[in-house]
């Protein structure tokens, strides 16, 4: 998606130890016609194929699964990183790491929302190392749902969660993929 | 609105110490095309007030957030509950008490999100106690931005929030307010 790598080299900034700031569009203040642009592309790329319910986690992939979820015309299903007293009953449940806040959380999906008939669409705000995306298929896996596939806004191509993923058989669509990030600038991988 | 009370009172479960789990359509699973309609009437109720920004805190209330964003076509801005290594630069800091898991967080948005030109909405899913509300409104004043008001999903009216908010001075709408919540049933205050 053209316009995501315009977004990123416009408003992006990029921070020590690998971090890309795009807190002004997307997961901080965001901007929510670019937004209604991010949920038409996800659509259009899973168009046909059948998706019942999209599944993120919060709390930045939420506007992400929001506007696919108007796109798409299906429910969205947010894990959560603590059981609270909100979530009753029956979970399902799997470590995610994050690399950017350094802890581990287990997230947690009330397990009447995903049921062995969903067709599943994962989608998060960021990929890099996969750890996020990786728990959310764990827990689609767990339901007995089908996984259609996963699509992240950006994904750092560099730090090979998505590359791992690819070569374990799962659709991985990543409206931007950063091959390198420094300094001097960001070099963006090819797509067709 | 009536589509509320009446989802309410189909999808919600009263549980013990004045929980009330709307999990199946607005804060695990988000039933998308409700969602359209309640960012259609918040933004109904304040058409013509010239709202500059809609600010939200995560998690359960960036769905409406983004949903009133969209029938609006003002940006949104999601309070954070922790200071992590992707929100960098200057904060507004607020204490805000979460009643449901029983902490004290320290909210923050980026500086550089909120102006002195800003006409904010404030909204978020549940207005119970008001400590929310209330750290988001101190927010708003930190900014010099302008308070147009706030916007709630389900008030538990016998939790008084929103009528001490009100009091304030403050306009609070609500889409559905529940002045009495027990086992036998769910009684709403009667809206204009």
């Amino acid at each position: 998606m053209k316009k995501m790598e315009e977004m990123i080299l416009k408003e992006g900034k990029v921070l020590p130890g690998g971090v890309l700031k795009v807190g002004s569009f997307l997961n901080q203040q965001v901007d929510t016609k670019f937004m209604k642009e991010i949920g038409d592309e996800i659509a259009r790329l899973y168009d046909g194929e059948g998706v019942t319910k999209i599944l993120t986690i919060e709390s930045s992939g939420i506007p992400i699964a929001i506007s696919a979820g108007f796109a798409m015309k299906v429910k969205v299903v947010y894990a959560k990183k603590n059981k609270s007293s909100n979530v009753s009953g029956d979970v399902y449940s799997t470590p995610v790491k994050s690399f950017t806040h350094g802890v581990t959380n287990n997230v947690v999906v009330t397990k009447e929302y995903l049921t062995p008939d969903d067709r599943v669409l994962v989608v998060d705000d960021f990929l890099a190392h996969g750890s996020a995306l990786t728990g959310l298929i764990d827990i689609v896996n767990q339901s007995g749902a089908y996984l259609v596939g996963c699509a992240a806004a950006i994904e750092k191509g560099f730090q090979m969660g998505g590359d791992r993923l690819r070569a374990e058989g799962y659709r991985i669509e990543s409206l931007a993929i950063i091959d390198e990030m420094t300094d001097d600038g960001i070099t963006f991988r090819e797509q067709k």
